[in-house]
């Protein structure tokens, strides 16, 4: 019997995928659903991926439901190229997952995260891998769910390392500062897993030789997917060693939290555009002596972790 | 009989004046001598007031040092308008100190530095307060300190919270980026003791009446000095409620470091001049998986210190 009920809002993407298949593959975690996020690539885009990735993982009763297609201070979003670059035009490295026959669901992303708070309330994890513009917007609607949410972990920021689109912002904290400070400002019990942490997990082909060698087609088609991560990484000179396992590790860490040591800190995000850190993930200078809502993942048993995660993949894609 | 031997590298300064008191009053401490560094006034000021309170403290046996007047890439240095409102036009809130009959020392800051590190090795704390120029030359000039030195304890830098410059900057690593990245980079053993933590040790005018109560001289002079401070931080609005003990934090921490929690990271402090963070002390993102030589001060037991610092304060002003 599952400890958690867990929604992932995902902007799949490679590491997505993994995050996916580690939230199906752990037996304290029941994945109730799904939210598509832009982010890596567009919400049709990841909506589909998420459906695909399901069906391949023989998880097809988990639903999708769309979130919102754009930041909410923007009137529509495009793709960065080294989004692209990173996780291939279609999100997973290009390679041709089967299309599911299943359809996003029609209730939007926000509501169906607005209800299950009421439903689940502290049994309930919200962990979203990309832009907080969905659970911003959630609070806009309904603002009980801020106290009602048993935790929030979300992969994104960085505080004790620079950023990965510039020296001073994530990138899923960039592609909405507004959204993202809401969320860190109001939410209860918020764990901010970011670079800090997720930039020591590195996977290698040495890892995905082992998937393919379960000789299944799942086995096979992830792979695939990570390898591209893997060559995206050293082509772009991210890291020559391995690629960042960002996504699965904030889910490893929502329910194992022995995983990692955090820190707890009032965290903010800039949203000023003028000072030169918009979109920096930082504490609030004016919390100091507050009690704390939040705490950051600041270092992580990254071998352990990593070990531990090889052994899940295998157990799912078997 | 004293357990470490100390240097204070201070640009004294009011929060100087109160490490250098609470080092003269901690019995673990045997200090050894003051090199006298640029920062919240020029080095013949900074010196001068070492002098003065060292007389004042009845530690005339105490040699003060000058180190080096500006930074490794200026050619001079002036006192920045806002160290004034601080700290007032003399350093020491524009209180009259009596003049100090003795002088500076004849030898430089640096070889005495570079001495102390080959006779006491890991028994000397060195512990700047100010600007890290003189480390750094000290480095340039004898390498071999880096693995000489017991251990270093500087108050500086910004890791979890917003600078005081800038939002990315803190005044003593942003006088001189360079130097500070050098010894980041190279020093063995350091201690970032930051803004983090300094911010939350808050002191009252309810402390400097009971210091002033004590009807020294001594007592009533500190007691000017700390009240210029608060109204300071209270007029330019750092903060209402109190005045940071930013130097005397390094000095206790650096003896007693259960006062903190630390973080083990290696880090860098930038010196990109066009990136918009130059100055800015990060973790190295090249380093994270490597074995670390430095640590960041994150957490502080403030109401613990503050209490532990009055005390020590009563006890040396008496």
């Amino acid at each position: 019997m599952p400890q958690y009920k867990m929604i992932l809002d995902l902007d799949t993407g490679i590491d997505d995928a993994l995050a996916l298949a580690y939230a199906i593959g752990h037996e304290d975690i029941d994945l109730i659903g799904i939210i598509a996020s832009y982010g890596n690539n567009l919400t049709s885009v990841t909506a589909q991926n998420s459906l695909n990735l399901l069906d391949l993982l023989g998880a097809s009763d988990v639903p999708v439901f769309y979130g919102a297609s754009h930041s909410i201070t923007t009137d529509d979003f495009s793709v960065m190229p080294v989004s692209k670059l990173i996780h291939g035009d279609n999100g997973v490295g290009d390679v041709d997952v089967p299309r599911s026959s299943r359809s996003v669901s029609e209730q939007s992303g926000i509501d169906f995260l607005i209800e299950a708070a009421h439903q689940y309330k502290d049994d309930l994890i919200y962990l979203p891998t990309g832009p907080l513009t969905n659970m911003a917007l959630a609070l806009q609607k309904d603002p009980s769910i801020a106290q009602l949410i048993g935790q929030t972990t979300l992969m994104g920021g960085a505080l004790t390392v620079p950023g990965n689109v510039t020296s001073l912002t994530e990138a899923n904290i960039s592609q909405d500062p507004e959204a993202a400070n809401q969320v860190f400002q109001e939410q209860k019990n918020l764990t901010m897993v970011g670079l800090d942490v997720t930039l020591r997990t590195l996977l290698t082909k040495k890892e995905t030789a082992a998937w393919r060698a379960t000789g299944t087609e799942k086995g096979k088609l992830y792979a695939d997917i990570m390898d591209f991560y893997i060559d995206a990484y050293k082509t772009l000179k991210i890291d020559e060693r391995g690629a960042a396992l960002h996504d699965p590790l904030a889910v490893a860490v929502a329910v194992q939290p022995d995983y990692i040591e955090t820190l707890d800190l009032n965290m903010k995000v800039t949203t000023d555009r003028f000072t030169g850190d918009y979109g920096r993930t930082i504490g609030d200078a004016k919390k100091l002596l507050d009690p704390t809502t939040s705490k950051a993942a600041v270092l992580v048993d990254q071998d352990r972790f990593v070990s531990d995660f090889q052994n899940m993949m295998l157990k799912v894609l078997k």
